[in-house]
């Protein structure tokens, strides 16, 4: 199966580009990245251990996408969709390319489709958009990252692992929400896009599920320090939503301004509705990828903590800055 | 079970009354109309059937709407969805009142959830505003109705039965399509409503699939006249897409920009996109209500047709004009 990653060298593509090297299906693997990434060591890693790289914009035109992505079986999206247009051209080049299953940029906690998060609501722009053009497809979500659910200590000492450390408890930090380890990703999607029964569906895996109040507790015991809880309110992280929505919609629709109002929509479905359990995956109509997959093996989130704690965590995007500042923000990988 | 239909005067509202009555499970059926409607033929016929009738506006506040629905185990919405404001507020109150199925007003063709029919952007809104608060549901899409598939005779014998006669052959009128009999529709919406397994999910219902030559010829063949051809090309039916799109979406947002579009919408959907075909709905996920009650017994086009020659058909919609001067189209029946 020869199954294409677009934008292999951002978080989610190297996950997935690991899960899929080390798999015991015999994929055929290219990973598209942008020009200006070919150079980054995680690029030249993956392609080390067998991933063919090939230079990907996209913004080239129509036919150019057509012919890069011509021959693959799967497609997978892995760039930040801050936009439906560059997913969009991705799919019709997909769609034009004879490709068998296309993997929209998803990879995230569950939500409804509309008004919770912004962010999401662009990710189905991107669906409904493969559905008009009858892609065959896939959504994967994943749930939330265990590498963003941490507190910081007040020693400090795990700053160096958690790129964005959580400031609150939300609510009285007792509804669960589903993690996933970063790593444990691209073991998941080995299975399902190799998998006839998710096709044209959408799937949710996670490997556990915790409440922020448990959290905290593990790594105050793990630790021996005192965590302090600060507390927000459903009032205000409502009132900062309401702030943030009007900043996006009738300020300016820029990057900047989705991720300042996702940062509160995050924590907002995450932690305080509850979208993000296998229980509303299910209503809302993901396959459960635990009950698909009982089989697959990962880390414990009891070990990851342990393993920050003991020096060896990574933070995921270090020394990313988003590209704030260029225009290219579309291509950016996720 | 305690079934609610709101709308029950209209096409769909009958054919679900009769259809709930005709089952062999004991609904308890009350039928929601509007104050205007109350004293309507078709609602006095239901009433003396069983079906109790509660006079209900769509417009009263959510404490009214909430008290009117508490007690129904199900929800059925048959109200004309021009506008999701109405229905999300149905919805609200379903919610809030406690019902454990709520069935918003698509019964219609199937089409993608984006970017093809501009009346199905409106259910979509309400169909995501239901997820949104976690309000259980079903949607059930039927199809074309037997109905609206006929074009006239020369001679002007089978006007009296068809509201909206096919004025056109689109494209090679090969592409075949999903027919139903608006009175089969409640025998399927019995067993829908009382089926677990089509709980959070879309059901998609069809009689028959036949392509606009072959309804022509049947016609020709049983009424013994010749019936003309006017063909529309596709390009020719997207320049008028294109058109009732600005006046829509540029000028005015009013029912009859809608019902313009519609107009237009729905054949390039039905009979050039294929988008209502029991294929494309298994691609975007629905049930496939023929496999789940292959024993319903539903009428077939051929005994339509001999019937309408007969002159025993019924134009639907009679006497309506869908108030298209009133302020109050969110209320209108389906």
């Amino acid at each position: 199966m020869k199954v294409g990653i677009v934008g292999a060298s951002g978080e989610t593509g190297q996950s997935i580009a690991n899960g899929l090297l080390q798999s015991k299906e015999a994929f055929d693997i290219t990973g598209f990245v942008r020009p200006a990434s070919i150079d980054k060591s995680e690029v030249q890693n993956i392609k080390q251990q067998g991933v063919a790289i090939v230079p990907f914009d996209l913004e080239a035109p129509h036919e150019e996408l057509v012919k890069a992505l011509t021959g693959q079986d799967v497609v997978i999206s892995c760039i930040i969709p801050f936009a439906a247009d560059a997913q969009n051209a991705l799919a019709d080049a997909a769609k034009a390319a004879g490709v068998k299953r296309f993997v929209p940029s998803y990879f995230g906690p569950i939500s409804p489709p509309d008004g919770v998060m912004a962010l999401r609501e662009i990710k189905e722009a991107t669906l409904n958009h493969v559905k008009k053009i009858y892609l065959p497809y896939t959504v994967i979500d994943v749930g939330w990252w265990y590498q963003s659910s941490l507190p910081r200590l007040p020693s400090g000492k795990i700053d160096y692992a958690i790129r964005f450390p959580v400031a609150n408890m939300y609510g009285d930090g007792n509804l669960p929400s589903a993690l996933t380890d970063l790593r444990d990703i691209g073991k998941y999607v080995a299975r399902i896009i190799s998998d006839p029964r998710t096709l044209n569906k959408s799937v949710f895996v996670h490997n556990e599920t915790w409440t922020q109040e448990q959290i905290f507790t593990l790594l105050e015991k793990a630790s021996g320090e005192k965590v302090p809880r600060d507390y927000l309110s459903r009032a205000d992280i409502e009132t900062s939503i309401k702030v943030a929505r009007k900043a996006y919609y009738e300020q300016e629709q820029s990057v900047a301004n989705l991720l300042g109002l996702a940062v509160m929509q995050y924590p907002h479905s995450v932690w305080l509705r509850g979208d993000n359990l296998p229980e509303s995956a299910e209503y809302l109509g993901y396959l459960n990828g635990k009950e698909l997959y009982p089989d697959v093996e990962t880390i414990k989130y009891e070990d990851y903590v342990a393993e920050v704690l003991a020096g060896n965590g990574k933070a995921p995007y270090a020394g990313r800055v988003f590209g704030f500042e260029t225009k290219k923000d579309d291509g950016e990988t996720n």
